[in-house]
């Protein structure tokens, strides 16, 4: 706005391309991702809207015959020519507060008779800026749910191979119980499934109000307004809407929600492989591939790379789910200033962060590099104190004093220092004495060797497994057989 | 922990009560709201697990005959006697981060012979706070619908009432183009129906995976787990879950997100009511009830109180679901150090922003009063171009020059200044100058007339109004009939 | 990462340039904000930063001589040609997760000998991104100011021309008592100021520590590392610093911290405006211009769009703000995988948002158009009551009855219905019946004329301008003289 | 507010104690912190600001003499008789919004003559409460600095104790280079010493405007308002303001900012501690102490319930402080409908945590175990490659090939698998062949030796230590002589 020519108060710096392309967003600067999320793809998804319109003003008779080609062909050689070019429309949108009114005079110039009455007829910034944004969101979505269904795959084929490899569970970073590494990733896969769960039943509704949200001069050109919306929904590939939503963001908050589930999940996946592929731990690695995690100065360093990327997407994500909900909550007039104005942003970054999440998720399961020697020797640092509660359920019934017997063996295995060794043989030595073993003393061993097993000690952990990728399999299988089940983004 | 005696650092002041009671969160400082999410009702909600718990071992065979009453009378007794003090509890719970721990302790010294072996047997600190956060929240959620369903019921009254009453669209603050009261209630109606419609869908599934996620001691007991935790479930009216969730938190997020729906309808609600009760607008009112919104010093002064509270929670809301999306986000290990602990306060804090919300929206809309002939009055404000793009629609086709022609006249009223009456002047003599009228002057004046009245250019807003009743009562019927329909918090 | 063209999950979409700029913030769409804020500016600044490093190096004796110019010349010469193409490094810094390593890769092959081994010789990428990103974060910092510091003097004058102006006071958006416009300017200019504070206070410390923060290999060299890093950060344009500071990310959340200042003081002009230009309230406009706000559809629509823009700019900046904070909370090791990623985008993102507020803010308090009878006119809606208040107080001591006369006057008004003029009638009677009036009747309709002039009731409204003035003042002058006084930003 | 008796649909349990006194927040459910910040203690804070104020207008001859002591008799016999009940006050605070209001209703009829009339005389609700939370907030902050500074001291010792004990860096969660713990430790007292910057900066303003923010009836009394406002503040222990701050949020948006620097610095330390006390890791372990992170069912368990009390305040604050940013960005009129009310539960919110963190930060680094021997032993884990970095600084000059020669040792080791012990002896007989050894074998071996030292390659971390502690004891000193240097918070 102000002229930095005539200012002395701007920066004495060459004039450079505004243009953010991801190089302070690893996290999404793949250009599949960023390519279909850009201005330009925006830009054209919006002329695809308005050439639909148009198609669907004339086949409704409420524009003339030839119209809907003449759009089509404004948008078709005005993209080739830079008519609509992304950089000056983003200037121009500062006058009016949107991008939608700068386009529409451009289009309405590109486009020649009988098209030009109906460009943008009986339409609304908002209609084209919402619906554009629907656009968009459903292809990124479709994209998103191609990386994120065999990301699920690779983990349910995690899940079911290392079903009883035994892993150390940790609870609030301490060793808590042995459990299996299929465990994990079947915990995993839950959260990637809920992602894809949430996602599939989305709704992208189109939006179609007019300038007030009545449709009045679709009514006033003697239109049928809920046709007209379901026809241009049709053409576009959106979904109908009940009515008109630009009061009313559900559609948006509910995308929010489902985008938010995937960069959670990956997360989730990213938090556990950085710790447990941190040198002192070792227990995973993730996938080794040219120009991944390297570092010029420390040859021996290999950085958790794609889980760096993933994790710092699942830390963006909430505030800019926080930022849809808050602008639903400041819903106020027919369209509200500011508030409406605060989503785009926001909208699209959620769809550029889940989208770099699940392809590097889909990198990182499918790749991982699992160490079963590692997972058993830190399962054995903590020794033969991790089963004492197995200890205590199974050889309480047969010791002298019951609990408190077995208690005292253990307690005075915790007072043999922190060698695990000599643990063990304080324990084994307290136990013997403490139980009332009928048989001979090898047999007393024998179990003894079988109790103290943590590998022996993984409790429901291959049922839980099977549970979790049965209801997976179900419901991707429920999914492959109807794709169009009823959505959840109808009004209620 | 610092013992303010022994210090001088400490503030000089009484020992007070930590409590809040709702001193600063009038949104939800009703008991009816506060007491159910309350610290008391939450250690109940533990007891009442802890209790069923028990039970459900004894009818497995995992504990002694009389194991589950014994318990049971532990928490009835204990309770009476105050031996599970909240003040107590969330003091002690900072020695292990958690108040289940000294819960757990104080119960089972509470509970006789043979219930003190059974009490928490096989679970950990996790199963019993998430589960009784799980039922907390379904039982608020049932509060909360219970307001919502009748504050849709009379938003649905309010948008059939006055589906056609004239007021005018605004939309960036300005006026836009005329509307219907009707169209506006119908609209804050998608957003209750909606909000209505993601509590439905949410599931309250227990929690019980043991101290690592394997039922290890379960197991060891010579327990199904699956089919214990199933039993526990349906004692406390709880869902049953596929699998333990205690590092995937989908079942969290979602309850988030749908409170978050609750209050963003009602701030679009109250955003609107505040606005449109200022003085100068006065199109609705708050209902006038005794201690509403009154002022002290200002007799004339009748504040929007039911508005602000509302506002206030919606405000707050967002906020609360971006911090469970967060420690979702932050997931790690079999159970996360400081993530989890972060989802307690904000999990109870949207229940109640979702509560108080819905039962001041309640009162609200029950009561709004509707003044349709201000609503009139403020349509008059901005006069004859207010329809101008009605004009542009119906006159171009039989004006001299088309479009342009009846555009020279709207440019013409323009520049008659800003009072309305010179403008309809300006714009009518123009009009007739250049439209092409056939008939008698007085013909085209009583068009005129119908033309430039706004309350006969509503669109299609009462056909929209019809929709979105129909789609709400159509969904309202299939909950009714469907109660137990498949829920949406399934892990996928 | 996945090859769109091997894969048929990805949309069937062109190839989308992925640049972003500004399409969907109009807030910041102008490019002198985002250009000093784009990728090729923050590529220019790493560049720079690495250019000045071998200048360091070289004047301390730690790289050959020419190593200096030979690196800036491959700077200078690689700019033009290209070499440092944003979309590429964008791109290739997924493979490390940070734009630096490919960066540092093509000023290495571009250097000709002798500077070759100076390039990056003894910095990490975080010593490079970091003080990039307080590099522009500088310069952004003084266009910021360029633009708010005429805000401020704007609104000083709207301070002291309208000091008295009657404008109502409005609570929780009722009219509560008169007060002037001048003082509303003065409250918004202190928002301001404090936002001018905050920044003035900032230091943008350069971060050098190697590796590891220990700036072992300048040790190794033989340099002195502190005397290196002022060195550098003099040579830069930043400010020295303590010590490294990779993993104390105070210096980026007090930046936060100051730019949600501007955008919370811009927003809170911006809501007024908003609000005021409303066309039933109308007490203030937006400046107009050519292009600003205007509707296609609707001619008679004058859009507050500046407003708008700010607005949404404060919407949006306090949730980067709360990233920010969120990545100091999160800070573990030496660099912390992710949540250090997690602060770039929100940290560009804040000052393009405040970039934009404070130029926005500019424009629209330069160019405020002011109506003071339409003030006067909303002032006088309310009636009599207004200044009921200081009925009580004033003539308590002279009525019968005391406080409970008057008050049973104030009463009666109420009583005669919504119309100022019907209750002025009334409590004029009701005064006259009650008060002991000693002089003759004329006397005391005067003296009630001047009592119930809402602009005689304004109370202190000069007073606090002139102190909100005062201190302004002040404290601007204080910064002409020195503007180099004790930054906030030192460790402590 | 609706009956829960005359509805069938409130929930079947039994009126619950609403309260909440921490049970879901051990982060800060220490009495010493919550019961400071209570709805008690807010109460008695508003009670002593309506007693200064009646003090105040009595010294100023606004009230009758004996006013001042009689409002402060109604004050103390009232808070001993509960007659200003916290849960009374919080439910009637619905009725218009505020706790004030009832709260002065008590008051005013409690107080007997000649108090009565000047129990709030001039005041607002805003003037009470914003003001409440100021002398809340100068009080907890008071409490937090308490425990910063030992904190700070502790950490401080630390760092010259440890200045060079080896200990590996980690970046990305990966082994970088050798460093000290002393750094370490140093780089959190950095973040400690920010925030105890930022709490000394804070002032505490009184907020005195009145209800229109124009003292009128202050001026109507004949009073002078800056005066009184003065008066009243120095009786309070507050600062005087340059005006009334109602629609102006700076004070409390600078309060927050401090406040989530005191949770991000103790953050800091708790995310390190809870992952270098992991079993795998073990270099440091939380205090030992009675009752502080065991589990009933693992005696071999201990976790770092500090750390994860830390860090679950940690990951709260940054939301909390959103939240009063985004109010600040939502002021309008001269009192915010909704915004201003959703800033309590958050600055009381962010007073406990704060609170609570500063208080576990300092039992937690007091007694801080740290243990040297297991820090380098995993500095050796990853071998002498740990220094490769070294040996191409020093070595390349005389190695034939130079960087190139030694760069192929080094890759040699590389390719010798991943045994430490494997890679230095290839790396030893490589660099013997490459290097240009003059001296004799053992010479070189010596050499290598100390090369190949990890503690050896510190580079400036002893050096770094010593600057952060020289800022650190001056700033400390410096605030020591003048504690009440000019504050940061005056209005620019």
């Amino acid at each position: 706005m102000t002229d930095p020519a005539a200012s002395t108060s701007r920066f004495a710096v060459p004039p450079f391309d505004p243009a953010d392309r991801g190089l302070l967003s690893p996290a999404w600067a793949d250009p599949a991702i960023s390519g279909v999320t850009g201005d330009d793809a925006i830009v054209a998804a919006m002329l695809e809207l308005e050439a639909s319109w148009a198609e669907t003003l004339e086949a409704a008779g409420l524009a003339t015959a030839g119209a809907g080609s003449a759009v089509r062909d404004a948008v078709r050689q005005g993209t080739t020519a830079g008519t609509y070019d992304g950089a000056r429309l983003a200037e121009a949108s500062q006058g009016g507060g949107n991008p939608v009114i700068p386009l529409v005079k451009a289009l309405r110039e590109a486009t020649l008779e009988p098209g030009k009455a109906a460009v943008h007829k009986g339409l609304t910034s908002q209609d084209v800026l919402d619906s554009a944004l629907m656009l968009i969101a459903k292809r990124a979505v479709a994209g998103i749910l191609a990386d994120l269904s065999p990301a699920a795959e690779a983990l349910a084929t995690l899940a079911d191979r290392y079903r009883s490899t035994p892993q150390v569970a940790r609870t609030l970073t301490q060793h808590s119980l042995p459990s299996s590494f299929g465990l994990k990733a079947a915990n995993w896969l839950q959260g990637v499934a809920h992602a894809e769960s949430r996602l599939a039943s989305l709704g992208f509704p189109v939006q179609c109000g007019g300038a007030a949200g009545t449709n009045a001069s679709l009514v006033a050109l003697g239109g049928e307004p809920a046709a007209l919306a379901a026809d241009w929904a049709e053409r576009c590939g959106l979904d109908a809407a009940v009515a008109p939503w630009q009061s009313f963001r559900g559609p948006v908050t509910d995308l929010g929600h489902a985008l938010a589930s995937v960069t959670a999940a990956a997360g989730h996946v990213a938090n556990d492989v950085m710790l447990l592929a941190r040198p002192e731990i070792a227990e995973l690695g993730e996938p080794l591939a040219e120009g991944r995690g390297g570092s010029s100065a420390m040859p021996q360093k290999q950085n958790p790379a794609l889980s760096a990327l993933i994790r710092s997407a699942a830390l963006q994500a909430p505030a800019q789910t926080m930022q849809l909900e808050m602008a639903a909550a400041l819903s106020e007039d027919e369209r509200t200033g500011g508030a409406w104005h605060s989503e785009w942003a926001s909208l699209r970054e959620l769809l550029r962060l889940a989208g770099g999440a699940a392809t590097s998720l889909r990198e990182l399961v499918e790749g991982l590099r699992v160490f079963p020697d590692r997972m058993r020797r830190n399962l054995d640092l903590t020794g033969p104190l991790l089963v004492s509660e197995r200890l205590m359920l199974e050889l309480s019934p047969e010791a002298e004093g019951g609990r408190s017997g077995v208690q005292r063996a253990v307690d005075a295995a915790l007072q043999a220092g922190s060698d695990p060794a000599d643990q063990a043989r304080v324990l084994r030595k307290e136990l013997r004495a403490v139980v009332r073993s009928d048989g001979a003393e090898e047999d007393f061993d024998a179990r003894l060797d079988e109790l103290l097993d943590p590998a022996g000690y993984q409790g429901d952990a291959a049922g839980i497994v099977d549970r979790i990728l049965k209801t997976y399999e179900e419901t991707a299988a429920e999914r492959r057989h109807d794709p169009q089940r009823k959505k959840g983004t109808r009004q209620t």
